[in-house]
């Protein structure tokens, strides 16, 4: 059945390259799985957005009759028809999916109200007691992959592009400078010619998006 | 195969009745599954325990060969197996990932830095600032339940159950009162035998470990 990811019709310039699209894009690349993609509008957010996202997010994910939210769900429930995303057998399957749940929970609990004190409300006390908490949870998780690629059976899973995904925006801040390896770890998933794919294809989406704007400041001056 | 629900040997008062395990406790319940409890220490936590568990977290579900962590895996690891957790069909299934990743991320992530900046940084700022962003979430959560008793087809299932643990201690700390949809749910949901049953065997596995402290004290004093 086919799959449209939605996304925003367009978005400022900071988070472009990090709208959570990108990990359905990311997971459809690696699934070798072709997508279209369909938009609802960033401001105002409408109506029809919030009937089918209740928190007005993007992505969705549409096949068929079936629409999902939730871009672990998403990546999950690409996963699930995929062995470019998921081992075929019981446990690890239940590994990538303990692992999709520590990326989502345990670690990106400690990683947003970091972000979230850093970029947004700019309170340099709150930033550092969230950088403690972040920074043992780090720690914590770079012992996982000492010695390891990848967080489930020696191949790449779904797990990780969930986990590079949370840990990459962290990176791009400086959070993981006082651990390398999860650095190594982000590095080696954004090499992916998958992810590469998904994150052009992201901010192209966006800039043509400034397009139609580029051209009305063109027009206004003429 | 029989299933082993791991969680620590025991726990200060404050956490009794919210430890996660309660979560993998209430989905056996629900679904009629047998279960032993094993222990790790709490005071210090064991090079064993990190060895399964890098977060050095519970709960941890031992079934045959299989270890298993994260809450939301252990939950859906069972629900896999039962009608009583998961509908039969896709769309069902599919939703209720969606509705798992909706409570553990899109809402645990807005009540946690909540529940953080009120009972642990003790931070009248923090914790306003955290309340503004969080009754966001919860209003639009409320607006999903307008009408519902249960968020996947108009039963009970493991979303729920996780949801509902989300908000239970939010519930506990007066940030549902201006939602009283929500508190409802959270009503409906902890009055299931089920709950009751896990709330209870929880709250009694910490208090038999206080016994031994209790006996030896006593004497000490004779």
């Amino acid at each position: 059945m086919a799959l449209t990811i939605v996304t925003f019709d367009w978005v400022p310039p900071m988070p472009r390259g990090y709208v959570r699209d990108l990990r359905a894009r990311w997971a459809c690349e690696e699934a070798g799985l072709p997508y279209a993609v369909e938009t609802v509008p960033m401001r105002p957010k409408s109506p029809a957005h919030q009937a089918i996202q209740p928190f007005a997010q993007v992505p969705i994910l549409r096949e068929g009759a079936l629409t999902l939210f939730e871009s672990g769900a998403i990546v999950l429930h690409l996963a699930q028809r995929s062995d470019a995303l998921m081992p075929a057998d019981a446990e690890g399957r239940a590994h990538v999916l303990q692992w999709v749940m520590a990326a989502l929970g345990s670690v990106e609990s400690w990683t947003l109200p970091w972000l979230i004190a850093l970029l947004f409300d700019r309170d340099e006390a709150a930033t550092a007691r969230a950088a403690t908490r972040m920074d043992e949870r780090l720690g914590q998780l770079a012992a996982v992959l000492e010695g390891r690629d990848w967080l489930v059976g020696d191949r790449f899973t779904a797990a990780d592009l969930l986990m590079a995904d949370v840990l990459r925006i962290v990176d791009d801040h400086g959070g993981l400078d006082a651990h390398p390896l999860l650095r190594a770890y982000v590095a080696r998933a954004t090499a992916r010619p998958a992810f590469r794919k998904a994150h052009r294809d992201q901010l192209d989406h966006f800039a043509a998006a400034d397009a139609p704007v580029a051209a009305s400041l063109q027009g206004a001056d003429a």
